[in-house]
């Protein structure tokens, strides 16, 4: 056991006690009313920081929720990481479901729930635990160090991005490390090197101006409904390709040394198709279950409506139909690309006798995918393989992380998932919890990954 | 002008009372808190059947609302023939935009107001008429007479189909007039020939067993709207034909002359899409809009329905799809068997990854077409031409009469609708109406058709 272990443990309780307070504020970013808590946990934050012995903290404002920073210089020729995490959390409803109040945690058979244990007050804190041993025993960390600490995760981190153009030149690192996140399965040991980005638009296809009666125009007018089953028809192969011209443009090939990562992590698809309660899966021809998850896109209806909805029939030809549709992105495609694309595809597959309107939603972003070459990859490796007793797998997540997208457009920094999560932790829901295993394992993993990143490649 | 016309004119301030009386009656049979006034107008027709001489008049009973049933048998070896309309009425809601009250008829340039007045207090009124005027000055009706007024045509007849197979035997004539319904162009003459049948169901797509995450599960799951929507195109060609296999079966061709009836029919196409909203008309392939109209089926999407439909996006892989649809059919065509095709038709083109359920909804009705060279529409026409003075044509409707089918099918008797509301009448909608020349010039076409009834072929 290396001594910063026996740092970690002997101070453990104490270390827990702390995590506690923290998730005792409820810091909810999405409701107004919890404004004053999102403060008093920067404020916790900062106090942290400070207790921990970073000698520069500042809570800085960005228009919303606060952002905490933090600086510690040890040395201009040494590298700078960035840790990056967010000590504001989720909404609680439905409460009732709750089996212990959300804001007063309990820790049982391991385990400590609460609202924000994992996600992400938890992943966050074993971090600053990891500085807090190496400091403690070598008085500083061994490279140099920033923290930005986010209030705004939760509803979106509206105000990041102008927050990170605003403070670019205070933000320069070699890379961002990231305390948010988690393992794709419980407590086996992974590094996510990338994620889908996302874009979004709706669909209004007009027919005549008013609901028709279905007998006396019904064959002679074009049924809305029709035209947009046709065009969402015309979208898709029935393999399950996406036909719409261009939507494949600057998708990077998967290359067999990625194809051989996927292929590595342990996936059990019968479990996983059981699970959502569908017979078989369905997808681009081509590739597998994990690979249309992780690293294909994906054009999906999230959904759609028009005319008659109730009980029994209603002989009814109607005016409008609607739908909606996201993307999920891989690297290099371009969001407002491949909106332009979907957009050409229904005007040319229109059909006659109805016209369309296309509204995209903001919220737009890219995918992001860590290069697998990146030193600091082997790095995170070792630090997880000496934790864990096991060889981590690389994994990548088929939601969209806006915040990965961000740094690396506008800090031009990498961001480098290493975080301690597991999937089985309810986070967004009832009943969150964090494993004390995951905290002990978690900042002993960042000790190793910090002292590592001292070391030059 | 015939001595019956003369008797008319005279007796029109009296008839035009007696109208006023019926319609005061608010026999609304939708509504339970007017049960006692679809009674009471079902009262008042009887006495009104006694009153013009007809010897034998019941009131009976069917499980919901009475039947007025009359018979006036003049001599066994001449024809029967029975007349058929109705003294329920629409429901008046939205009452605030009916500019008198609907129970409260008024007499305004040349109109009567109130609800009911054309559809079909009105013009089963006008048929009584006729019959008061031969009998009046003949001494009884130029043919054997049987009536048939009912109650619950505005709720879709539920009982009329038992009550024609009970009483078959009682109604038994060489054909049935129709003295509901009415003219395709205001005050031009026409003669309904035909009716549209019907059929409907729904469908159910279901994927996995809950809403999922797009970004953790989109492009390895199928999307059930994504299946709707390719199960919905499969079924109708790009330029409008039906491909469910199956569909056209028993479709009685278009004869020549079938499509001359309806090139006659004078038809303003460009008003007819400028007045619904749509710049062009969309349907099969190798017909005129009237045709597709009047003489082919549809398949027609009615509703749909799945996943988010709020403001905005959300990342949703739907659990579930739905889709409503009816179809119009012609004849010969079995509405069972055009429910089974579509049925075949979606289990053959459900994509993988999604199981469908089917409902099929009651109230299926075949199409209804008179033959042209039934000898009753030469007759017909004429009256209608002595009256008009102008070329009558023969027109159908989109739409669906069940009641004619029921009689043909129970009955075995061919259904002639003989009938002068007009398309601008606003039934079913405030502010109903129908004008006294209606009313003059159908009692008038009615002796007509009466009187050539008796003189045989």
């Amino acid at each position: 056991m290396s001594k910063y272990d026996a740092y970690l443990e002997q101070h453990r309780a104490t270390h827990v006690q702390q995590l506690l307070d923290f998730l005792r504020i409820p810091s909810v970013s999405a409701l107004p009313r919890h404004k004053d808590d999102v403060r008093r946990a920067a404020q916790w934050a900062a106090d942290h920081l400070r207790a921990i012995g970073v000698p520069k903290v500042e809570i800085l404002e960005t228009g919303g929720h606060p952002i905490v920073y933090g600086e510690w210089t040890v040395d201009a020729n040494k590298p700078t990481y960035l840790i990056y995490g967010h000590f504001d959390v989720q909404p609680v409803d439905p409460e009732h479901l709750w089996e212990n109040p959300p804001f007063e945690p309990v820790i049982k058979d391991g385990r400590i729930y609460a609202r924000g244990a994992a996600d992400d007050k938890g992943c966050l804190f074993l971090a600053l635990k990891a500085v807090e041993a190496i400091a403690a025993l070598d008085g500083k960390p061994p490279v140099n160090l920033k923290f930005m600490l986010e209030g705004e995760e939760e509803i979106g981190s509206p105000n990041l991005p102008a927050f990170l153009e605003r403070e670019k030149e205070r933000l320069r690192a070699d890379a961002v490390l990231c305390a948010d996140g988690g393992f794709y399965l419980p407590q086996k040991p992974d590094i996510t090197i990338g994620s889908r980005g996302i874009c979004a638009m709706q669909i209004d296809v007009q027919g005549p101006k008013g609901d028709l009666h279905s007998g006396a125009y019904g064959g002679a007018i074009q049924n809305p409904i029709h035209a947009l089953a046709a065009i969402l028809a015309s979208m898709r192969s029935p393999e399950g390709k996406i036909l719409v011209k261009g939507f494949y443009d600057g998708v990077r090939p998967l290359t067999d040394e990625e194809r051989a990562d996927i292929a590595r992590v342990p996936f059990d698809e019968k479990e996983f198709f059981e699970r959502v309660g569908v017979s078989e899966g369905f997808g681009e021809p081509g590739y597998s279950t994990l690979e249309r998850l992780w690293a294909r896109p994906t054009l999906e209806v999230n959904g759609i409506w028009g005319g008659f909805q109730g009980e029994g029939t209603k002989t009814v030809l109607p005016a409008e139909a609607h739908a909606k549709i996201t993307c999920r992105l891989v690297p290099d495609q371009d969001p407002e690309q491949v909106l332009d694309a979907i957009e050409a595809h229904i005007r040319a597959n229109t059909p006659p006798g109805v016209t369309v309107r296309i509204t995209r939603f903001p919220g737009s972003a890219p995918a992001y995918l860590m290069s697998r070459d990146h030193p600091i990859l082997a790095k995170a490796a070792q630090a997880l393989r000496e934790v864990y007793g096991e060889e981590p797998v690389f994994t990548r997540t088929g939601g969209t992380l806006p915040v990965a997208a961000m740094v690396k457009s506008i800090l031009k920094t990498d961001f480098i998932f290493f975080s301690f999560g597991d999937p089985d932790n309810q986070v967004h829901a009832p009943n969150e919890f964090f494993r004390l295993e995951s905290l002990d394992k978690g900042a002993r993993a960042y000790v190793r990954l910090l002292l590592s990143l001292a070391a030059g490649n």
